[in-house]
């Protein structure tokens, strides 16, 4: 049987069927404001995590000071990334804490970030148990979807390995290099060569000595065996890259880019030697971006500032502005290429604080007394009783022209017996650190960096003769625990005064750290106020649909 | 002329005008995900700040992991008042920095968020230029709004101050208590009473004096003058109550509450003390709320946890953790009160952070290797190489039975010549330390921490003899200003191994804070991002509506 409807009455339903519709856009249109409840979450098309190592919120709040505050910022009153990414979406704080203690390393942070679990100290890519789980990326790869790799570390360093690899340690880096080729990420970009190379690199193929030697890379290994994971990786149908012009080269997937033997030059160096033959964080950032972009399926892409944690442990406050100054570069690349798409979930975050960082006020050089005109003065001068740094630190930490590892390095001149450098004499320490820093340093501070005391965790069943001592810090001096770089901390204990700078230890500290999420909206409504670096990781994990 | 419809065109258009009610229904429901964008926010009903002073992200961390991971926490899986509001609104991150330098004070900051303009260092109520600015507080007073000032410290202290007085130095207490009396908060309940008491405290009325000392209150004064304020108050119309009883009487505005002669107790102590005269933060704010709360055209609270600061300026994390506990207690009431409200906007942040507090992983007591039954362990051990801080530190420090400050007080029992309390022993020391706290502390420790060393800034003209020298902190030395509570940053450092705690400074540093915000959408939609204290004032400002 047919219906038939009057004329009338199919006006009614009708303008009844408008109604309905114009009812279901007006909810669907606010969808944002619905909370997910109970609902499986929606799923995203891309994951882009970034990840400041070391970069806790006070390493947040020096980024965003310099750029607002600085009297010569190179922002231009432009905001950074980050403010950026933090305009746009949604604040969260998270604790990075272990399974069963309170301070984390890398691998452990980022582990709990990769298999959305709580892990131990010190592993990659296993649970408290010890037992293998599946990473982010990994579940990535098995929905189909692109994933990606990024450093300006080493790709076998804690933070990149903890999304590709599963090893009881850390330090197992041959191991390491070994699981990457068995998970088999699209494209890994960073330094760490020397895990790739057969012990030895002279068997290697005459095309492959030519590529690396191209790139000015050495053929020094790090590994204990014959595996040459280089022509294993081409096996797999990797292209390599070793410098900036090879990796401008590659259109397709998979790539491997290995730009260093160990880890990829720090911050200030790269951006002095902007034509060097190494590709810089923000570059292989936007080259991941170009070849994971067009995938059919999505991606997952992980970038780690890796540096700015190894500024932190060396406590080099202007070193630590220039890592972060590069992280944000690769942020706005990620930025941009975001900016106008609603299938893409940008999550930026750090796996710990390090070095306890802060500006803080003193009673060195306190300013002297002025006058004011406002009428609340009562005639009395404006005379704070401390110096609570003025912003022109900001732009003195900027000119800072060589981070502190490096600067020890080249104020080491004396070769000792057995081929290594010496330590640098008090001369040659202040020369360096006058030369390379705008703030003035006497002989008299650079010999109280040389002093050296016991060393109290000396064995000499495992130690070196050397390590019966170590580089003298008074203070706090458990958490100065690597050795010859103490030489890093107290240095910047002499400069403390006139930077108006504090760190609390040579490790990292407990913080929470921000988390800053930007994407669709009915995503965000999941991520909410206080969280774990596990949680927010299991949350990150679940979105990825692989039915 | 009378316009007359057809039955089938009436239907149409009652079918459309359903349509168009069904849809504006929708778009209101969903007013919430609509940006403000240009318009003026809209206004809200009851605004309550609450202060964590020093309450860093640190801080944040330090009081959630308490919480949720100590072994025997007293929480026992109930959240977090503090994370009960970062769940429910919105969180933020906040550079708390003055005009033109790095670091704030509390009065600076304070004054930042009260006037909603760029301040100075250690001024109250003045911006910049040294004008003063009208405050939220009596902008709030200005709408017709009811209004409120609570604080664990004492009512003239900077933050309180800031809100309803105008002085050119957070020094300037006497002043400051008169400009309370001249602005009339409805409601001030703190410590202070010194400052309201004239200088011959003698001559006040009987009544008055029955009454300070039925709370068992001295009657000494700090002023320099015979005004006596406390009267000066009840000729404005308040009613005055010096202790827990007092207050409990109170039924109607405007009430003046001044609990101590100078700071309230310390939370550890009160909290070991509940049938103590002096009603505790929580009991100030639940009554704050009873009063305030039947105001017919809202009101403006600031309730302050102003001893975090002092616990960290001590570097004293057992009392911290006490003091975060007591603050929570006190946010506990105002979520409780705020549950089921949708006109009262909650905003919980910092002023800054203090004492640059961390846990951190050490070479201190490494635990030794474990098995791990998980199959990504291939026969080795779990043996991370640092000490990562147990869980079971966050029990211990809890345990804590004195703070630093009253401990050294109660160790110093030597009378010196002119009356004052000489130094502790080494012997006084160790056994007060020893009983207090449940980290062992032996004599080595308490000689080291009673070491002096000459005062760099030891001035004859103007310091006393005494000031030649100060106690002994050798790293950062400039950074710890409070002369001789140095004594106590030294412990800190004694029991830092022990505790897997650090500290980088006496003062402040400039972490950004968080802001949690809690209360309408659409008022939350106007706060994002990374933000200035400033700003974050003014816009609060901006929610009171003075029309």
């Amino acid at each position: 049987m047919r219906l038939r409807f009057s004329a009338p009455f199919s006006a009614v339903f009708f303008a009844l069927l408008f109604a309905l519709l114009l009812a279901l856009f007006s909810v669907q249109s606010c969808s944002a404001a619905v909370p997910a409840g109970e609902n499986q979450p929606a799923g995203v098309r891309n994951i882009i995590l970034l990840i400041g190592d070391g970069m806790g919120p006070a390493q947040f709040g020096l980024l965003e000071s310099y750029a607002r505050r600085a009297p010569n910022s190179i922002y231009q009153g432009r905001p950074t990334a980050v403010s950026q990414l933090m305009q746009q979406g949604k604040v969260l704080l998270s604790d990075t804490g272990p399974h069963d203690v309170l301070v984390t390393d890398s691998a452990c942070s980022a582990t709990q970030l990769a298999i959305g679990e709580a892990s131990g100290s010190e592993m990659i890519g296993l649970n408290a148990r010890g037992d293998s789980v599946e990473t982010i990326l990994q579940k990535a790869k098995r929905a189909g979807m692109r994933t990606g790799l990024v450093s300006d570390t080493r790709i076998t360093h804690a933070t990149p390995a903890a999304f590709a690899a599963h090893q009881p340690h850390r330090r197992f880096e041959n191991e390491i290099a070994a699981d990457l080729l068995t998970t088999v990420p699209d494209l890994m970009l960073s330094g760490g060569l020397r895990y790739f190379l057969p012990q030895d690199a002279a068997n290697i193929s005459t095309e492959l000595q030519k590529k690396i030697s191209a790139a000015q890379l050495t053929l020094k290994s790090k590994r204990t065996d014959q595996r040459n994971l280089l022509s294993e990786a081409q096996q797999q149908g990797y292209a390599l890259a070793f410098n900036r012009q090879q990796l401008a080269q590659q259109q397709h997937l998979p790539v491997l880019g290995l730009f260093a033997s160990s880890a990829m030059d720090d911050a200030i160096y790269a951006s002095q030697n902007p034509d060097s033959a190494q590709p810089d964080l923000n570059e292989l950032t936007r080259k991941a971006l170009q070849l994971l972009g067009t995938s059919e399926r999505g991606f997952f892409l992980m970038v780690e500032g890796g540096q700015i944690d190894w500024a932190a442990h060396n406590n080099d406050a202007g070193a630590l502005l220039h890592e972060l100054l590069r992280f944000d570069a690769a942020i706005q690349e990620v930025v941009n290429w975001a900016a106008d798409r609603d299938d893409t979930l940008v999550v930026l975050t750090a796996d710990h604080e390090t070095g306890g960082f802060g500006f803080s006020y003193s009673a060195h050089d306190v300013p002297a007394a002025r006058t004011l005109p406002g009428n609340g003065m009562r005639g009395q001068a404006f005379a704070p009783n401390y110096n609570f740094a003025p912003l022109s630190l900001l732009d003195r930490l900027y000119a800072q022209k060589k981070g502190y590892y490096r600067l020890w390095g080249d104020a080491s001149t004396d070769a000792s017996s057995d081929g290594n450098k010496g330590l640098p004499t008090a001369d040659s320490l202040m020369a360096e650190v006058n030369a390379a820093l705008d703030f003035p340093f006497s002989r008299t501070q650079a010999e109280r960096v040389l002093r050296r005391d016991p060393n109290p965790y000396f064995d000499p069943q495992t130690d070196a003769p050397a390590a019966a001592t170590q580089p003298h810090i008074e203070d706090f001096s458990d958490f100065y625990v690597y050795r010859e770089e103490r030489y890093l901390n107290a240095l910047a204990r002499e400069l403390a005064s006139a930077q108006s700078v504090v760190w609390s230890t040579g490790t990292h500290t407990a913080a929470p750290v921000p988390v800053v999420i930007s994407g669709p909206e009915p995503i965000l409504q999941n991520f909410q106020g206080f969280t774990r670096h596990a949680e927010l990781g299991h949350q990150l994990k679940a979105l990825i649909k692989t039915d």
